[in-house]
């Protein structure tokens, strides 16, 4: 969710003619290389982007499912002597692997760690439409793997939570034995309460306006702290500051759907869950749960939030609110025809500031 | 409140001669451009500024207000499982709220996002007079929306809290069934003991002392961040500086009257819940009570704070405490003809350094 | 407790012979100025620097003190309808105090806010001792002033607290009814437990040993954050890492006594509470416990803490430990005259790196 | 754990040729010191680095075991008025521990205060073998001192928990009386649960699997925020990321063994309670835990991390997977002689960029 020193993020267009070489060259502005010290250092060029996106997704995941997994399953009978965290931790698990999810892979891959981040920046950023499905492929599998690597932290007390090893069901009306509780939770959206209390008082409206608020936010917040020309954070600490929003978000826009905001952090989890004996019932819940709210929610709420931003606030030249129309061409052609520089910054000129 | 980067803020005084001019002028010294790449980029200059203090507002009452739902909402039955968040996630939200408005609007409008803190920088700072009814009319609806926003997310669990969708009452002696502490808490001055608890040993002179005072503190600490000669906090995380002063001022001075500190904060969420259904009582409560405490006394606390600070510790020349005498001005001029600069220096000279 | 940028801090040493010419000198340093621009502001130049440590200790009492008056007093019957933090609030409350203070005064006067600190940098980093009596005169006078400040804030619900306006008595044996509990741990050294539970555990030595180890910890950091050869705090900074050890010092050593770690944080609240009411007996409580745990142990702890990190880690010139012998000295001399420069660097040398 | 800055870590390889003179000319690049100001400040030379790490795990351990002495002997009838602090107090403490531990010798010695730290920046960023057994040495006193420290200063209350100044026994079944909980709690592992509630569920798999997994996590973040170009912390501030990663470390996956990941954290204040009157047992406990558990995965963690980052992501000079093969070098060479530079940045290059 950070875009500064990113390669390929916000502050460049990519022509598309010169794609083979695209990743050498980028390797070279950073080290005046032409050759490759070896073999591995060659093919990595072509996977680092997307393997920073997975690792990003990864951390996060394991700070997030991790955090869920201590509060919850340190209050089961035989597990802990007490419980380890309360809410306020819940929120900073997930603050803090935001942050470090983004400070693994920031200059590497741009940090989206988000496919809604990823999205947005392709629609308003002119981050190149051609990498997003590898962008959210590799953030869903972080998101699988980091989940997996936390089961596997957890595995024994789960199986104390569940009863067994072999017992993996869905919640039932009461909340001890909810089994689906602990899954959804931990793995999936962590809405417990929609499911074992049966709020049904959350309608499909509601929980779906509040993925979209919540993510409408984030954007709005991620795009101005990346923004030169209003207060942007200093390099090397945006992700603090992302900390410091999914730590509020968490504590006030949190209670009701448990701010997915993420595609890959609901999905991936997910996929994990149903691999590991919930089956299918964790996609067909309450009339496909997993895809409008965690998944379409949060991606048109990023777009609602980066149009409300570009519309209102920036002025760089990638937005389709600041493309220049046939006068402001016209008149740039002109001036460089006299040699006068005066028309809006084309891309890229903003880094000679 | 932080008024670095600020193209109007602190560090240059408005002519009033070249007001309609003004916007371009700004926005060519960030780009250079002398044309507007389209009709919109055009018309957005114009109120810009204006739209980034409506947004800083926004974004901290979705942040303030919604910490303050989930958490008291969250305690009733039937809402969650369990109580999201505590005393402490609420001096954060708060917290968070502010950085969040600020980066979010800092480098465009100075990030005042608190009426008594733009009437503040008019008297001491030199922000130009004439904006300061558009700022706060802008903070004010800044805050009026952004409490709509929050009392839709939540509006399924008001209503359960309420009693149903048409109850809106003031609060009644007990507890259990105050409407108002819910109104007034969330969306109104959060001073909710006030109300219920009927604590007449809170006096009129106590209240206005309280918010008086945080509000002094917060000038003190905002003009020191953004003094040069000070310790400055560095570019881009003056907001961070707020998120620590809001938490910490939530946590030492926020019992009594729960720091308002912000007439927008206060009187933006008052207006939403008046239009909901609580209607004029939201006003007249124990004498006008929105007026003096969480208006009045913040603006007159902000002068006292700034006045202290610029009386003993400021030494710019914006600051009516400094400004030159007779003798000054002429050794100012003598020195000027002589081609000798070693006055004090003038608005803008600053940026120089 | 901020070094960095102060005038006269660390990096200056005093000569004494231009002792008059000081401030302006200072000033014109920063601005260029020959000039006063009015009376008020050349009179200003001589207070300024212990205006700001008053301010600054000021400011840390009224989020210390006040933190410590919401959490305990919105426990009593009839003050608030929950309890306002937790011990957690505390020590953010303290660490966010101490930050603030140091960002107002950072500049200004170095940021000390505590006479122990003052003490220990005249002793190792060249602090002018003229200036130590001046600076604590004001440090304690700025304690008092905010203890004042917040006992205004929380007069009424002290006086429910006591039973009574005119109620200020010391503790008996039962915690209810204990007043001095609330004198003591609010505007004075905190250690409620020593005095209500009788907790004779804590001998005398322990008292004095556990706040000579926390004071020692605070400087050793200090230090550390403003030695330039090992990983100082970025500008502006300090303050933000003062607030994360204030707040650690509270969490891991401030159970026995409190943490003063500051003699005008005690001394300063502790004679606001002997004018109000409590009188003499705040000062011969366990055999003058006031004098020898929160003011000699910090300043010999601050000693010990700068005396170990010189000794090991500082290679600056200002210490004691790197006063260069006769032979170093002779080889600067010849060095000077055959106009090479290989010596080490001499007072103000190392704002020229 | 964090290397910026360090004159001897990541960015320099030691040569080995001139070890003699090695501390010296470090300490000329800082000053242009050609001889020592005095015998002492030449003799602090060859001890300075192992100092600051001896500091700054005696740092690490003094907030780390204080804090957890603070939460948990407050509980105990007769030590204090009420709980002072919470499971999340503990988090933050570990987590300001390490921070602190990192700014009072990051400068100096890298502020690795982690042996699994210093061995894994040995193996991938080229940190000298023959300063590994001083470094290792230096932390393990560092964390032997550090604890007690904290013996010393909370010694009544363990007296009183314990049941008297000579009671220092195992754990038996029940919590109450459990003695071997507070001494592996504070001073070793933390886990007390395992001992205590003889949580057989938590396999030796799973001991191990957990310190593996923490540490791994632990060893991406430190390499990426040290990272150049990834996304760097700014310059003093990679403690600041290192206080959230612990904080989060704690909160996601400190239940099952209390995140040692640090193997002098755990040795040290072992090797103190085995001097106070635990004896033997702290060794032989559950078939020598302290080994294979807190030592061994920890290291081997760091290595599974450090091997990650390096292969998919890093492509900095000093790691094995970006050694220059024959080709490379032939490369290299040729351009060497013609003058033009366009190989991968040798050892130090980095420093000019």
């Amino acid at each position: 969710m950070s875009m500064s020193k990113a390669p390929d993020g916000m502050s460049t267009h990519d022509s598309g003619s010169k794609d083979e070489s695209h990743f050498i060259e980028d390797y070279e502005g950073h080290d005046n290389i032409t050759i490759h010290p070896n073999a591995w250092s060659k093919y990595r060029l072509y996977i680092r982007e997307y393997v920073a996106e997975f690792l990003g997704v990864c951390i996060l995941i394991i700070f997030g499912t991790g955090v869920d997994c201590q509060v919850v399953l340190s209050t089961v009978t035989g597990v802990a002597s007490s419980q380890k965290g309360s809410y306020l931790s819940i929120s900073f698990g997930w603050g803090i692997g935001t942050a470090m999810g983004v400070w693994v892979s920031g200059g590497i891959s741009g940090g989206h760690i988000n496919p809604a981040v990823t999205i947005a920046l392709a629609t308003y950023r002119g981050f190149p439409w051609k990498k997003v499905p590898g962008y959210i492929l590799a953030q869903v599998l972080g998101g699988l793997v980091g989940a997996a690597l936390v089961y596997a932290n957890y595995y024994h007390a789960i199986n104390i939570f569940e009863g067994g090893p072999h017992v993996r069901t869905l919640a039932t009306a009461s909340l001890s034995g909810s089994l689906l509780m602990l899954f959804v939770s931990f793995f999936g959206s962590r809405n417990q309460d929609l499911l074992v209390l049966k709020l049904d008082y959350m309608t499909a409206v509601s929980c779906f306006f509040s993925e979209f608020l919540a993510t409408a936010v984030l954007l709005v917040v991620v795009l101005a702290i990346n923004d030169k020309k209003n207060m942007p954070a200093p390099p090397g600490l945006a992700p603090l500051v992302l900390f410091i929003l999914i730590l509020g978000i968490g504590a006030s826009l949190g209670m009701e759907t448990a701010y997915a905001i993420n595609p890959a952090r609901d999905l991936g989890p997910r996929l994990l869950t149903s691999m590991v004996g919930y089956g299918k019932q964790v996609y067909t819940f309450r009339n496909h749960y997993w895809l409008w709210c965690p998944i379409i929610a949060p991606i048109l709420g990023a777009q609602a939030g980066s149009m409300f931003y570009d519309a209102f606030i920036y002025t760089g030249e990638e937005s389709p609110f600041n493309r220049p129309n046939a006068a402001a061409r016209a008149h740039h052609e002109r001036a460089m025809r006299t040699g006068r520089r005066n028309m809006p910054a084309g891309p890229g000129a903003e880094d000679n500031v």
